[in-house]
């Protein structure tokens, strides 16, 4: 098995690190071959812009993606993370949650890895959501927060945390065509954070990665229209919300 | 009226663009006195690290932000955009949607200029939520969509364009007081966008900044027992997901 962790903390005596350092020991000790992207140590280019695709004359950002990833003229820093992508068989994303998303190294990590060709496309029989590219990856999210488990509940203020993280997994990981697993959300790590609890937590679902059941997000090719819209009668009645998209 | 525009997008020709000097001349237009960031013009700086906050013993992050607030050693970039937001009445955020969010340019914004002390705090009785040093501010978000309307639909496979901006507009907007309007979603942008219609409800929206209702998000101080949990019965039976957080 080959493991590909994506790793954003700006601290290097942080939870996080020894959270990280604690997932890469219990993954080799699984026997995986582990490759960490360490985005603040690498100095990650966090900005998406034209000097990801070398010399073009597309009329958009988005076509410039296009025909540099067509043509081979991405630049080496996004092919590198392409490549280990490829060869993992499992994505791991390390992160603390700040302000309800990724820090922004992440997301740039997303918005220059995926691109137009790689991770989407535009046309209407692209292959995604539950198919297409990353099929037959799994990819958890493992993620700090320092609101307590409960403000992170359904009726807790700040939303519940799997809607809160519906983008990103839904989004981006299910999109590429990867199953998710459940997230693995490490709370209350502001204040007195229990680590003891937390990396027996973490070890259980390394241990348990290839045999832990994915979110069932519905599948774009079975599951939607042509307008892409939910085919009638899937959900139990009064669904709403991000729970229509999940069996 | 001071209106504060802070905008991404890489392209100097694009449709975004075109939209930034539509909106900048609406509102000057209207008596406005307006500023923009225009982030990618500007180079901001996407990645928050601890050359943002001054010399330091912190032994954390949150904590390294906390006292560069207090002892004022915050970067001049940073001081710069605190000003810029505490000066104006309204602020507008205007981005195309990179993987069901905003560029990680802007996010990068979010990360640095919303500091512990200024954006959020980490005390209990901390005003969030409807209160706080933005209160009396109205924030909109102005978004530009290569899906289409219905993809973003309830129903739709992108899941709803309201609950995908809820962590932006409830978790940062919302969160730091200001009042949050609908967004602007300007959706099939990609593909023969309908520009002449997408500037008519753009100048509509500027148009009526001041009197448009805002999303009727519930307040922490009155609607939240003090573990932060919704009280019990404010909503209409069967209600699921971030609706339980709007009145």
């Amino acid at each position: 098995m080959r493991t590909h962790l994506v790793y954003a903390h700006p601290h290097h005596g942080s939870l996080n690190a020894s959270l990280r350092d604690e997932a890469v020991q219990t993954l080799e000790g699984l026997g995986h071959t582990v490759t960490v992207s360490d985005l603040y140590a690498m100095k990650w280019k966090a900005v998406a812009d034209f000097d990801d695709y070398g010399p073009t004359e597309a009329d958009s950002f988005i076509n410039a993606s296009a025909q540099a990833w067509d043509e081979g003229t991405l630049s080496a820093d996004i092919l590198a993370e392409q490549e280990k992508l490829l060869a993992a068989d499992n994505l791991i994303l390390q992160f603390p949650l700040w302000w309800f998303s990724m820090p922004a190294i992440m997301k740039g990590w997303m918005d220059r890895v995926f691109t137009n060709g790689f991770g989407y496309g535009t046309s209407r029989d692209w292959k995604r959501y539950g198919e297409g590219r990353l099929e037959g990856k799994r990819a958890m999210i493992v993620v700090t927060t320092g609101a307590a488990d409960t403000h992170l509940s359904a009726r807790g203020i700040n939303g519940a945390i799997d809607d809160l993280l519906f983008p990103i997994q839904h989004g981006i990981l299910f999109y590429t065509g990867m199953e998710v697993l459940p997230p693995l959300a490490l709370t209350g790590a502001g204040w007195n954070p229990d680590y003891e609890g937390m990396t027996k937590r973490l070890r259980e679902r390394l241990e348990t990665l290839a045999e832990t059941a994915p979110i069932a997000y519905r599948h774009q090719s079975t599951d939607y229209d042509e307008d892409k819209l939910l085919l009638p009668g899937l959900e139990p009645e009064g669904t709403t919300g991000f729970a229509l998209h999940t069996a």
